[in-house]
């Protein structure tokens, strides 16, 4: 017997609005996508809301809802995924903040959010922060790791701790860092303030004398003498995809949050040589990682970035050259799967307007070609196309069941 | 910065089943409306489930789920939105009830649920009947207010109240009016109870020998001897829409319960001369009131009242010329709308099928145009056309959030 497998190429913020000076298309519309196309001519269409209609959501927030958790119920904020982003150990109760290395003057105002876009000594710097120990809070202990640039995670750990707390990092400059506050009246969000501001007092300590800021000033670079936590997040409640579908999951990105999300549900991440996130992506490498993975995974997850970083810079060409290079990448992939057992789906995570140049709440273009789907005999991939497609309108939520469903492996309820 | 703004357009019980008799179309399919069929062709169509398929709502209870407010959580019975629509103010914890000025015989008997539907001298009863105190119930004040003809508000206010008590009025005549009878075991409901029994015997007694009925006797009319309370309701629980949404809403209409709706919903509430809320009305003043409220809020909604009087009459012709109407008011004043910056939709609360002479729970219609929407190339507003349109079938708890997200109100939820 043939086990069939699934390929879901996620298209980050692919989706999009009409543009009247582009004949009234999107970007998917007009790039030229000829495997895209045949895919969806031969295979099923329609439009997905990655959670309902006009609900906005980050790409964390509408990944966690495209494997099948609600995030309505189950998205208890960044820090979380960023820490599993990283690689670093999460327990329930633990909570972990995305953290920047920043710069401060002496007045404590922020003048550089990024330390200069600090990209050598981040290593350095987490190590000498990781041996802090809050003042006069018990049984606490943290956790700190540099992830890339000026990015790194805290992770605190222990009892008695919340996530209702707000940010250090008050998310401009010119301005002074901020004071975490708790964000509602328990013990657990009072005691995790009062830590993370001894953290980042603490920390700035550290960093004022630390040797690789004495050699940032030498060159005239802006000192990371800051650490500004933000997003606090504790370990999504996720049950396994294996528990819940009995797939065997592999996801090939790039992106910190993803792979995060990824990895709490259980799959395996893998991030190829060249995977950055940003437009330069390795398109080819990713694509054959994802064709390797599906030797030994039921589904694997190919998620690209590069659409949504066209997005947030507004460029309409650039989105549409971009999408058309995924499409290459999965097209010199086709002809080593067997069409006879393998699904291919295609979709975006939520789409981002290039004249909004931010996530918005349309809904996204879909496609699944697999043995035995309906047809849709539609021409070309694209919004308008698929707007009147042969799946209707589906939601975030309904793909997952609809994965496992084609790979055999959905439980029957009732009898 | 240019701000999008909106125009939502409710043609109360606009939705209809098709007629073997006139081609198997609707009401909608064969009237005249070359604005809506221009705004669908160009814009986004398909159904709307005002609750969820087969559902039948109330007028009101569509409205709620329509401002985004989950009806089957949030509705809490009809008396608290006729009060906010007569401008009462109700604090939580009130109770309000809808009444008619009726005319009993000496024996309790309903001879006229609507007083020969008195118009004049309501207020002076009004007034009489506001200074009664229900007798052995303690810190219990009441407001009651007359509204259109026969029509009128009682509020009683206080703490311990409830709303689950059953109705005064019989709903028929020929029969005694019915003692109010709590609808639980609760104290509340109990006293609740009480005082409106204690509320409709002591204003029975003040109209016997008032004034206005003496003079209707000695005209030959049906005195207006009794108040019949009914559709017990407290103030439902909504946030804001400038809250949920961060738009500032104003409504145009002319019905109490939509009005009421639309008001505690913080909407501003416009009834522009000659809104009557039937067929006769204004519908050009209507419009042209829309127009000007969208000059200072974000969202306008223009509710017309019309076409669900003739499906209520259960005239086909009748409602399609009353919708042809709202099509030709919406059409002189869209040439006045920068359509690179509004978005307008068009739609039904509900479906009031003609033969049903009643609300049904057919989907309803709903068409979207402005910048960005996926194109239908549909060639006619009708509900066979939209069935098979590029928005798929949505929930009326989707359209706010559709509506806000095109405004870029919408906020994120994650990164």
């Amino acid at each position: 017997m043939i086990l069939n497998r699934a390929l879901l190429v996620i298209c980050d913020g692919m989706g999009d609005r009409t543009h009247r000076e582009f004949g009234d298309e999107t970007p998917l519309g007009i790039a030229r996508t000829p495997t895209f196309d045949q895919l969806a001519s031969t295979g099923s269409v329609g439009l997905m809301d990655p959670v309902s209609p006009g609900i906005r959501p980050g790409s964390d927030y509408a990944t966690t809802a495209l494997l099948g958790y609600d995030p309505r119920v189950c998205y208890v904020g960044r820090g979380g995924l960023e820490a599993a982003g990283a690689g670093m150990e999460l327990k329930p109760g633990d909570v972990a903040f995305r953290c920047n290395f920043s710069t401060v003057d002496a007045d404590s105002t922020v003048v550089d959010r990024r330390a200069g876009r600090i990209e050598r000594g981040t290593v350095e710097i987490a190590r000498a922060v990781r041996a802090i120990r809050p003042k006069g809070i018990k049984d606490l202990r943290i956790d700190f790791q540099a992830t890339v640039a000026h990015r790194g995670v805290l992770v605190l750990k222990g009892r008695g701790l919340s996530r209702m707390v707000s940010d250090v990092d008050p998310h401009a400059t010119g301005v002074r860092f901020l004071k975490c506050e708790p964000l509602d009246d328990s013990t657990a969000a009072k005691r995790t303030a009062a830590a993370v501001n001894d953290f980042v007092l603490q920390s700035a300590k550290i960093l004022k004398n630390h040797p690789v800021n004495a050699e940032r000033i030498r060159e005239g670079k802006p000192p990371a003498n800051i650490i500004l936590p933000r997003g606090a997040g504790t370990l999504p409640p996720f049950k396994p995809l294996h528990d819940l579908y009995g797939m065997k999951v592999a996801c090939v990105a790039a992106v910190a949050l993803v792979k995060g999300v990824c990895r709490i549900a259980g799959a395996e991440v893998i991030t190829p040589e060249g995977a950055t996130g940003g437009l330069d992506t390795n398109y080819g490498g990713k694509a054959r990682a994802a064709l390797e993975a599906l030797r030994d995974h039921d589904l694997v997850i190919l998620h690209v970035k590069a659409p949504d970083v066209a997005s947030h810079d507004g460029d309409f060409r650039k989105k549409a050259s971009v999408i058309e290079k995924i499409d290459d990448a999965v097209g010199k992939i086709l002809p080593s799967l067997d069409m006879t057992s393998t699904y291919v789906a295609v979709t975006a995570d939520h789409s981002t307007p290039v004249n909004v140049k931010d996530h918005s709440g349309d809904p996204v273009p879909l496609l699944i070609n697999g043995p035995g789907v309906l047809r849709s005999n539609v021409s070309k991939f694209s919004e308008n196309a698929v707007s009147r497609g042969n799946l209707g309108r589906l939601h975030g939520l309904d793909l997952m069941p609809m994965i496992a469903d084609y790979l055999d492996k959905a439980k029957k309820l009732g009898f």
